[in-house]
């Protein structure tokens, strides 16, 4: 097989490569120290001389590290590049990008799949139940192994919208602004149910073996089955009639079961995909740390957001119905009740969930007058100061 | 075990018991021949001497012939018992109430774990792929059978709506009125979607065995799983919100992956009960009927309604996002175009799909007043023959 030539897109970061930061490792949310931990990052752009210009990426689920720009050896444009590069959203010249992968993943840090050093064996199970607070608080000596004291902005969808709030909620004096996209505080029982349908896919798959399947073939139909529900939240009734309708696909002999529809075709296209670059303990670790996760901490939210003086830009999605629109404006309204300079954007788009990676054009125009206004005042605040 | 004592409601039709129709066969939809069949029924109230009162009840997916009534074997209260019965809705002391099970289920009709005569083995997946409208013909014989020329109505919600508009389609002259409640004309690909996930979690037991496993363990993981997403499906993000919230069970030494929150517990507790009562063949087989049924058959659907002479009533909720009431709004209005007399509600529900089986007062008064003036013109119109 000969690999597919990428065509780079216009105003791209080139050729970039994941880095990889180790430190000793954290105190978990639980109360156990856990480590070693290696966080899998990448950065575009460079760091101004008075580290102010840092804008940090974070991802959803199944996301990686690689946000933007063409990865040599993965042969893949990152996740994001539409949005980051020369003159995007998140414009290059202006700003050093940096994308963090987190713990319990499977995309180059610690996580279920990797050695446990105490017995040289994958974790599997063994690897503590980790939080979305977790993956901020290793994110945080990322940060500061860069040098970087505040961030200019902390940004991402989705589950990545989560760890934005956790950053917030957790170290409010390390961020200057925060634009959770596609979100919620916490998850409502159809959030949790869609997860929790998925991690019982893996499970129920027998070469699942309680997780300890590293030595022999994985449990690749369950994770399929578990990202096929996933793909079907991902997008809207109307993204998916718009893309599929009822085509049909001709078979020559076609088993009785077999995917007719077009829709079909593509859910076990993708699901089969995921088992290629995917690993199914981070899939029930990752869901799990998001089921669990709660900004507000049992309290109403506004409170826990007293001590915070950084700006917030929320973004939802009309057609969105995994994360709806409500839970944005459950966000934006704690942020007004705190004090927060907050912004509150509905885009109206057609592609559910998925327009936080799809509506490019809305976004950078929203995020980029939400960067400069960020800029501005910090920079007013510089002179004043003098 | 002793089995727990169970009181029949207020204004019940009693005792029950299903009864059995078997026939030579019927040409499927395919143009194969198939039989012999055994449909399994059950009618509740008298049949008048003219015939003229029988209301043909129809199920969704996992529904049964046991619709009303307590039925002293299995010691169940009929599924639509709320709905059937002296005074209620279908009132028993006026019409003569018949449910139908369908072909290729497994609850006494012939289906997929059938002996088939031929092997003396069970079909499974040497059964034939059957339509909606198979299932519809078999109705047919069983109906004739009773005597009845006519049906006063025909209702029945999500696959039962479906099978309401493939009798008004296939035999316009047999039924006086159709009740099709939170149903489609055909299902939308996000329809499909939820099917085929359910289908591939089935497939993906390793105990599914290309469907050969009625002699050894059934693939009750994989049926679980399907029936898990059946579930979040039928409930809305309101409902779930309401009966769940983020309530978290307590347990002494908790797994890793254990279902912490109540909607997880729930879910697993479904899954698990539906394999002890649903064959997984035969929900492979339904699936693919429903996602098959078109009843338009590509073209518009008033089109197909032209001979129609039946009054129609359309009933969708609000807060039903697997059958969205744009869907039943399309049948009204088909029927609208057609000529047909036709009247489209929709009920402002909370509990998604699952609002048919549960909005039984708001039903009960569409569906009796429509009832009373159905048999109000027939009666007149008798007169007006005399």
């Amino acid at each position: 097989m000969t690999k597919e030539k990428i065509i780079l897109p216009e105003n791209n970061v080139g050729i970039v490569k994941t880095e990889y930061f180790s430190f000793n490792g954290i105190t978990l949310e639980s109360g156990e120290k856990f480590g070693p931990i290696t966080l899998a990052y990448e950065t575009y752009g460079k760091l101004n001389a008075s580290k102010s210009n840092a804008v940090l990426i974070l991802h959803a689920l199944s996301g990686d590290a690689h946000a933007a720009g063409l990865h040599a050896e993965q042969n893949a444009i990152g996740w994001w590049d539409s949005m980051i590069g020369p003159g995007k959203a998140f414009d290059t010249n202006k700003y050093c990008v940096i994308c963090s992968n987190v713990i319990g993943g499977c995309k180059g840090s610690t996580g279920p799949s990797s050695v446990n050093p105490k017995t040289n064996k994958p974790y599997a199970l063994d690897f503590p139940l980790i939080t979305i607070g977790d993956m901020v608080t290793a994110q945080k000596h990322l940060i500061e192994s860069l040098g970087i004291e505040k961030l200019l902005t902390v940004v991402g969808g989705s589950m990545g919208g989560m760890q934005v709030l956790s950053w917030l909620v957790k170290y409010p004096r390390k961020v200057r602004s925060v634009i959770p996209i596609a979100t919620a505080i916490k998850h409502s029982p159809q959030q949790i149910a869609f997860n929790e349908v998925g991690r019982q896919a893996i499970m129920a798959d027998a070469y699942w073996k309680s997780g300890n399947y590293y030595e022999g073939p994985v449990p690749a139909k369950g994770l399929a089955v578990a990202r096929m529900i996933g793909h079907i939240t991902y997008m809207s009734d109307i993204s998916m009639a718009e893309k599929f309708g009822r085509q049909k696909k001709n078979y020559a002999e076609p088993f009785k079961f077999t995917a007719d529809f077009e829709v079909e075709g593509y859910l076990r296209y993708r699901g089969d995909n995921f088992v290629k670059r995917f690993d199914a303990n981070s899939y029930l670790y990752i869901t799990k740390a998001m089921d669990n996760f709660d900004a507000s901490k049992g309290k109403p939210f506004y409170e826990v957001l007293k001590d915070v003086e950084a700006k917030a830009l929320v973004v939802a999605f009309k057609s969105d119905w995994l994360y709806p629109a409500y839970q944005s404006k459950e966000i934006a309204k704690a942020c007004k009740l705190s004090g927060i300079d907050a912004t509150y954007c509905e885009i109206d788009s057609t592609y559910g969930h998925d327009a936080f990676l799809l509506e490019v054009a809305e976004e950078t125009h929203l995020i980029s007058h939400f960067l400069k206004k960020v800029v501005f005042e910090y920079e007013a605040k510089g002179r004043h100061d003098k």
